[in-house]
């Protein structure tokens, strides 16, 4: 009855995960919820100002253009030039609701059924879910800790095939936390253009770099990049608005016309409240993002070091949002079944590594900028005991 | 390049539309738009600030539920029993980000590659668009002028071959406005329950009914309907608020994890802010609803009236939101030009019948929802030079 692409998937990991709290009985203090990766602060006040204003303007009860509403593209354009310092044009943009459906729309512009798409495992799950209910093909190049969990280049060309539309990258890595190197990032894009297939750059966790990094990488420097790169982009993370669901693509002007066609089917537009809010947000939160984005990295260090305190844990990769770590329990119990007992003795929910692919049943994916400073202070206390 | 699923797709129909826009010089008057369906009025100042409030709450920024808000689906829940008369429960329904989303998360639940829905013809273009890119085939049944625009269940029957997976029916009918009779969707149930596949029952203009109609249909009563019948709602137009991106879907609670499976990958959520709003609302606006379908019916009668004093325009069918109509160069111009025509002489925007499929091309789609009924009567003087 159902289409067997589709009933085959497991249920939403973060939803899975989710309905462990109801068991957990709060004996070790407040639960500690590093599972699904959102903000663990508050939105600016002059944000959701611009949100409740934009609710309130009749205009946003509207249809708008498919390719997102010109005003935000338009700022969208001029932030990407500032971010990456080349020039971006608008028609060059595309909004979607959200950065998951981004990644369904690239991947749909490109692949169809009996192509593939070559993923980074650890996967982030909802790009290998997507792709499985699509029944596009995924092929995989396996990550490994004696490379900082990044995909090593002749794995990536060993692993290209013929039916290969795209390789699709995460950087800041979800689940690892790894930031690829600029120079990794161009070996990549050289042999998506040798090759004539696509490289789909997921960077939902772009403005959570380390500090000493100046920019991304430097890939729109390339000239034709239109023809080989499409990079996505949330605005969930930095804007603490996961709710409001907004995300970007940018790609060559003929690349936006074919996700028109899709966003149309899937969506008609993203919601106009949180397009006409984060407009100005762009270039008026410029300071408050690099606030947070050195908060962030406060936690990561912090992190770095509460598990690196812990005997039987180990910190496979860290940065932005993610730790991804080897658990004390690896090769005697299974991930799902460690974080289930995590949440429900200790009352601290991580994602286990079953999610994310074939092979990870020894890690658990930490989303520790959920949480405070004092919060992270408290998981040795938690996790000593396993 | 590009996945040829995707390529081959024209260009969103209303985006093409919205364009000619540019074309008219206003020599008969403003712009009279009747081409995307938009409720031509502002939704209810209490749905405003409901909107305004969501967007001010902080827990409007968060994610939700994959499946949506209880607290909407429970009232959803509610709402249906009141619409239909029999009692579906919240676990029945799933939130989604617009009906065009809904359609796509049914078609992709019980239909893959090599699998085949069955649309009647003219279609809706979204539907056989999003069929197109998703790679599913599509089977068709026309409808024809001398049975009111409807399809015979015997068409429907014959059309259903060892690939059909569902029955894709769209009432009251977008193009055509044609309203399906109770007895009509229930031998389409009767059939597709007998040969085990779905019925997919999209109903975004079901409060838009005539006026002596007491309920869209009986379906519900059906033991077991959880088992055929996929039902589509769209909160767009019955509350004037289709830039928020609301839909929901009733179907079985074995569907909705399904569905559950896919809105994760496109969506995550549906948005909070609207999904917040809306909920006190379908209570609340019980009164103001009924205003506006009577309201609609009245501009549905004058659309009637102002066709029929026209000579050579010739109307097929008509109902809710929309008037499908045979243009006076049937055979000798085709609906995209003729439409480009109208839009640029006489500043009246439709949709040709081109994008409603094959054999459509003597046919015009007018959304009279949108216009006042002063606006309305201007149509004569501007189409009588066809």
């Amino acid at each position: 009855m159902f289409n067997p692409a589709v009933s085959k998937l497991t249920a939403p990991p973060v939803s899975v995960v989710q309905d462990w709290r109801a068991a957990y009985d709060g004996g070790c203090g407040n639960l500690i919820d590093m599972s699904q990766a959102v903000p663990g602060y508050a939105a600016h006040p002059d944000m959701t100002a611009a949100l409740e204003n934009a609710a309130a303007d009749q205009n946003s009860a509207r249809y708008g253009r498919v390719e997102g509403d010109w005003d935000l593209r338009l700022a969208y354009a001029a932030h990407l030039g500032i971010v990456y310092g080349h020039d971006i044009v608008p028609e060059e943009t595309h909004i979607t609701s959200g950065c998951n459906q981004a990644f369904v729309a690239a991947a749909l512009a490109v692949a169809g059924h009996g192509d593939e798409i070559l993923m980074t495992r650890p996967c982030y799950f909802n790009h290998e879910s997507a792709l499985g209910m699509l029944g596009i093909g995924i092929g995989y190049v396996d990550c490994h800790a004696d490379n900082g969990m990044l995909p090593r280049l002749e794995d990536v060309e060993a692993a290209i095939s013929t039916t290969t539309r795209a390789v699709a990258i995460v950087s800041p890595n979800n689940p690892c936390g790894a930031i690829y190197p600029p120079d990794l990032l161009d070996g990549i894009f050289e042999l998506c253009r040798a090759k004539g297939i696509w490289l789909i750059l997921d960077e939902t966790y772009r403005d959570f770099l380390p500090l000493d990094a100046t920019s991304p990488h430097d890939l729109f420097r390339h000239e034709a990049w239109q023809q080989t790169l499409v990079q996505l982009y949330s605005f969930s993370k930095s804007y603490c608005m996961p709710g409001h669901r907004l995300g970007a693509v940018t790609a060559g002007a003929s690349f936006v016309l074919e996700l028109a066609k899709i966003i149309d089917n899937i969506q008609i537009c993203a919601p106009r409240v949180a397009q006409m809010a984060v407009t100005p947000m762009l270039t008026a939160l410029t300071e408050w993002r690099q606030a947070n984005r050195e908060r962030i990295a406060g936690r990561a260090t912090l992190f770095e070091e509460v598990i690196r305190s812990l005997d039987g844990w180990d910190l496979l990769s860290t940065g932005a949002y993610f730790g991804y770590v080897r658990h004390p329990q690896a090769g005697s119990e299974a991930s799902l079944e460690i974080a289930k007992r995590l949440a429900r003795e200790v009352g601290v929910l991580t994602i286990p590594g079953t999610f994310f692919g074939d092979g990870q049943d020894a890690f658990l994916r930490f989303a520790f900028a959920n949480a405070g400073r004092d919060v992270i202070a408290e998981l040795p206390d938690r996790l000593a005991g396993f």
